[in-house]
């Protein structure tokens, strides 16, 4: 059933880009390479992820992996350059404005906009992976006027990749990555600011759950700026009904009003509550289990083997990097009812634990 | 050192409170256990944590750990029955409202504030452990009145408890947890608020970063509503810095202003680099090893062998929960040099990996 689906031309030979490259050769496929970089396109073939497009190369599917600014522009490059049977995709975390910016293409037809949702803080080919999908969620986001079969191709191209395909439409999309990804980004970041220049006597009392809160902010602000700002109606519309809550939420603190205050953190029990669990299922109650650590290798492998000889599967795990720590303090989340188990497995092997 | 340190009286026998009791008793000190609650009381005493407290008992230090909205009364009733050498102190989650209300108390010098920044999201004495405190920041915070004995004798019980004394002004305290806790939870309630009722397939697209920013909003409204509430003057004035900037981005969103937006994701990068690295010392530069792990008990354990063998300390670990995946994806923080030799090896061993 691969056999229509190639060649697979990728252009942007970047992180996401090779990795679709990767999964593609995996599965047997010709792919073409295409990037600006000389250097990317030399270190993605090397890794063995195509060879170099050449003139007469003619693609079954194109997919644009640029940066999210060159988007509209790359999609419109490939369609003009697309033969009748060419179909062509993105990866793009952004999907209404690009799309936008095609209207009345006469080549419209064979685009459907996509987006996997997976990533790194890194970047470049080196650190591409044919693994990078497995499992993730990979929206597929056709507009009115897309055709059927090339629908078909980009989810065989997300089948290929190993990656679930959810189906969206491209402002659906926008709103739902606006929600669960771009003003999370943001406010992460503006908590984050508040720590910069902060006396370090007061950062010395900073515990996990601040670290949970601002880990995204560290991303890289070039691209974050171009992904948030590409995605503006959405973020904007979102981020004004957080700051009307945000204005509650002060009122109520400054005012005294516990009821209100009580409420609005109510309210954000039962969003973390509506957060897909393990294996897209409903949400587990997890015990936690923690754990004393030396800090040294081997001590996690010692305890993990001890883990495992339990029988307890583990569903999350959290190292505690607390300053001032001689050991490292390991969070164990399992099901409920067989915390008691690993507690009593894990002492009667020498683990100091507790709850 | 400890002999001057008993008795220790602990009132409210909660999850704080008889952790305090238990690392007490470990040091060998008596301790006397108060508590409205029967059950928690019969609770903790057979946990070890100490005896009923009786008539004509004098401690040395009463510790008081009740709910915040309890701490100004309790700790009034513990000077109020406190002999000339007992020492109170009590682990509120804010410092200068107690005070506050016990202005003008004849035995105002006897009491020190302190908050051990320990805890967890479970709640009672079967909770409770010696060791909750191993390693964590707990600040020390005496008024302008307090005797330096008394200073010297919640030092002591920090030093009993394994913990790392900050010492700090109570009104300094209430900014320091301001800024690393309660906006921090206030505002990731906020975002955890927005995916409540939300459409599941727009959730469906929910990645790690958001249960991150979401994770400590799950925390129980009626305590925070206390700790936040208690803390207000502090909260709302960096929440109005909070709002302030917030109305930039949103501002910087709508206009397209895109190096304003750049420009206050750098900050928030600014700040995530200020937060203190592992046992206080710089942050390390980690990169991530990304490794595919059957969802089954012992996987881990294998993994984490050959983790061990490989000679590479693990820095953080975290596990993938995203939905629809059949395997587990267990990312691995380590040294940014060491990461290359850790995927070679873990390859080496069979394991499917990527950075």
């Amino acid at each position: 059933m691969n056999a229509d689906l190639g060649p697979v031309e990728v252009v942007g030979a970047g992180l996401i880009g090779t990795s679709i490259a990767l999964a593609c050769r995996r599965a047997g496929l010709d792919v073409l390479l295409n990037d600006t970089s000389p250097e990317h396109l030399r270190t993605a073939s090397g890794l063995g992820a195509g060879r170099a497009k050449e003139d007469g190369d003619v693609p079954a599917l194109v997919v644009v992996a640029v940066p999210p600014d060159h988007l509209g522009r790359a999609i419109a490059a490939a369609l003009d350059a697309a033969g009748e049977g060419t179909v062509v995709t993105d990866v793009g975390s952004v999907k209404a404005a690009p799309l936008a910016t095609l209207a009345g293409h006469p080549a419209l037809a064979r685009y459907v906009g996509s987006h996997p949702m997976a990533g790194s803080e890194r970047s470049g080919p080196l650190t591409a992976s044919a693994d990078l999908f497995s499992g993730r969620p990979w929206a597929i986001t056709p507009h009115p006027g897309s055709a059927a079969d090339a629908v078909q191709t980009v989810a065989r191209l997300v089948q290929v990749c190993g990656a679930v395909a959810v189906r969206l439409s491209p402002s659906e999309h926008d709103l739902a990555v606006a929600r669960t990804s771009h003003v999370p980004h943001l406010v992460s970041s503006l908590v984050a600011g508040t720590l910069a220049g902060a006396a370090p006597e007061h950062l010395a009392l900073t515990g996990q759950g601040v670290r949970d809160v601002t880990r995204v902010a560290g991303g890289d602000p070039t691209l974050y700026s171009q992904i948030i700002g590409g995605n503006s109606e959405a973020v904007a519309g979102l981020l004004r009904e957080v700051r009307d809550r945000l204005d509650l939420a002060l009122e109520a603190v400054a005012d005294g009003d516990r009821a209100s205050l009580e409420s609005l953190l109510a309210h954000g029990v039962a969003g973390t509550r509506a957060i897909p669990g393990k294996h897209g299922g409903p949400v587990q109650t997890l015990a936690a289990v923690h754990v004393a650590v030396p800090d040294h290798p081997g001590e996690l492998a010692r305890l993990f083997a001890d883990v495992g000889s339990s029988g307890v599967n583990i569903e999350d795990v959290r190292i505690d990097h607390d300053p001032g720590r001689p050991v490292g303090l390991v969070e164990l989340d399992v099901a409920e009812g067989r915390a008691e188990e690993l507690l009593v497995a894990l002492e009667s092997k020498g683990w100091v634990t507790h709850r």
